[in-house]
């Protein structure tokens, strides 16, 4: 079992392609011979078999990717990634572009959805600036710069960055995740994004990627009206047939048409599974990141846990080539890893009820006649 | 607006008839012009409009149950009701009917789902005895003894209780509810049932009130083989064209072919109604017992959040019928009050949005285009 793109990988010139190649080959399958023995306790616990559906399935799951009976889940991060669009300048947004860095500036003081969420399922949030447009100086050990540049280019016009940046942005995602578990273990992480404009690219990749038509996978973003809805579809049909992304390479499409976020995000989700940690998907955005690393890497998908279903029309596209099923549906569609951290609580309450329930002899209940 | 179920109640020679009475009319409609003013404040929090979905919808929700444009939810109660059920002599269950009083000692040990759960999302579990074939001798404060008898008669043969045993079923539940509150504001309550068999009851109840097909609403419980699922259809038909319950007349068919958990659940989902407190509801027997409550109170319906779609057959026609959109999809079936504990981590998620998020000029960021 090699990883699709480990030779393309090495040919490339760029930076650290070395430790990325690295990542690649440290991911391994998961145990899944210990979905068995999962099953086991979860049948001797005093409930009917299968009774807890999709919780019994997250508690093999976790079993399976951690190769452990005895799961715990203590250390939850959630890595909100941001980064900047040129194709703003296309007009393809509700939002202007400088809400990108007065949200990571919410972020850090505790007054956006994610942090009010990730409070609620005790996760730490780490802010990544992966290439937003704005110089940051702020110290804040949950922030960190992993910029890129300052905004991907317009890729109306040209490539939204170069191959090299490409690579750039998915070392970025593997350093912020192998800094923060050298810290101290993680035992799962949450991935979201932030940066206005994202889910242009990222229907942008989609479309490269799975084939599917534009406009069955471009979506209203952050609310944006009719005419704006035409032009972006507009604008991601031109940019496709303007650079040809190359379906089946995923550093070219992210280069092409991608953002430093999904890189980044691509590269944390592939430097966690190489570790054997879980990682709970948010939405569209995030998903992207989730499809660029699958491509890079198809064993990655047995590490990823969709959380949820959002709002956005390529999202379904992905979990589906993927071959995902999102745990929740609360039709949410903000994206910055809060369906990740609600998606992780489910995922909690798995492990424990795993490890926590009493088995029929332990609480002296009959078993099934 | 009066309640549906007044005048007949008055007229019920049962005891405590007007301690239900007086609940029934203490529910008021919810503050709907509350809505807007909820709204105002979620469209001012730093998010694109309606980007948080349900979470969105939850808060208002709470919003206009409590009139309390500060809601918070602290105290989280989830009762789980337990009783046995005469019918299970015709076999339709895949468990001893020993199970039950087995379970409730389980859960006051704290190792059952429901208890795991509860844990996780911070909720205190009271566990209630509302008619267990069994004399419980244990002093614990989370378990109260409301028991009407020990277990109901076999409806295949008999009516399942006396109209004076489903009045004294509906007052055990508006009692615990009460007591509990008295000794300190709950916030938010959640309902689950125990009882071997009680699927039966169930889908009798929904067939005979919403008038669907027995074998429509009719599941496999905690896992019976075709026989026995044959069986337990057959054995509701037999019954309801035994005792012939009037679909206009909840107590009635309560009595004929309920359950005292049933009741139980009823009687609290009333209680806490008319106290403007919000109710998750688990899963299929949780529902039923809102659905008498429904047809006594219609009122009550906009106190009900249901918490998740359970693998029931039966379930989907409840909520259909009182109209309520579930919030979880977990594919679980284990009731307790397990998908309650779920349901209300994200009631409680909904509310900590409303109240803890910034609004785009504490942030400094800028609002739409």
């Amino acid at each position: 079992m090699s990883n699709k793109l480990n030779d393309k990988a090495i040919k490339v010139n760029g930076i650290g392609v070395e430790k990325i190649n690295n990542v690649l080959e440290a991911v391994k399958p998961i145990e899944t011979n210990y979905y068995d023995k999962a099953q086991a306790r979860l049948d001797n616990l005093t409930k009917p078999r299968g009774s807890l559906g999709r919780l019994e399935e997250l508690a093999r799951h976790i079993v399976a990717i951690t190769g452990n009976l005895k799961p715990s889940i203590k250390r939850k991060v959630i890595f909100t990634m941001a980064g900047d669009h040129g194709v703003c300048e296309e007009g393809v947004s509700a939002y202007p572009q400088e809400v990108t860095p007065q949200m990571v500036y919410n972020f850090l003081k505790g007054g956006a959805g994610i942090n009010v969420l990730a409070r609620h399922v005790g996760a730490e949030v780490i802010v990544v600036d992966m290439g937003v447009n704005h110089k940051f100086e702020i110290k804040n050990p949950n922030f960190k710069i992993k910029k890129v540049n300052y905004g991907t280019k317009n890729f109306a016009k040209e490539t939204a960055m170069t191959q090299e940046e490409a690579y750039k942005s998915l070392l970025g995602g593997i350093e912020v995740f192998q800094e923060a578990y050298q810290n101290k273990k993680i035992d799962i992480v949450g991935v979201g994004d932030m940066g206005i404009g994202n889910t242009t690219p990222s229907s942008a990749i989609v479309a490269a990627i799975t084939g599917e038509d534009v406009e069955l996978v471009t979506g209203r973003g952050t609310g944006i009206d009719e005419a704006t809805f035409t032009r972006k579809i507009e604008v991601i049909r031109k940019a496709l047939s303007l650079h040809s992304p190359n379906p089946k390479d995923p550093i070219d499409v992210l280069s092409k048409v991608g953002g430093f976020e999904i890189g980044g995000i691509a590269g944390a989700i592939l430097a966690a599974a190489s570790k054997r940690i879980p990682v709970v998907v948010d939405g569209f955005i995030a998903s992207c990141g989730a499809l660029i690393a699958f491509e890079m890497c198809p064993k990655v998908k047995d590490y990823l846990i969709a959380a949820h279903q959002s709002v956005e029309a390529g999202h379904m596209a992905i979990l589906k080539y993927i071959n995902l099923r999102p745990l929740l549906n609360l039709e949410m569609r903000l994206g910055e890893g809060t369906g990740a951290a609600l998606g992780i609580s489910i995922v909690e309450a798995a492990v424990k009820i795993f490890n926590e329930m009493a088995t029929f002899s332990e609480a002296g209940v009959s078993e099934e006649l």
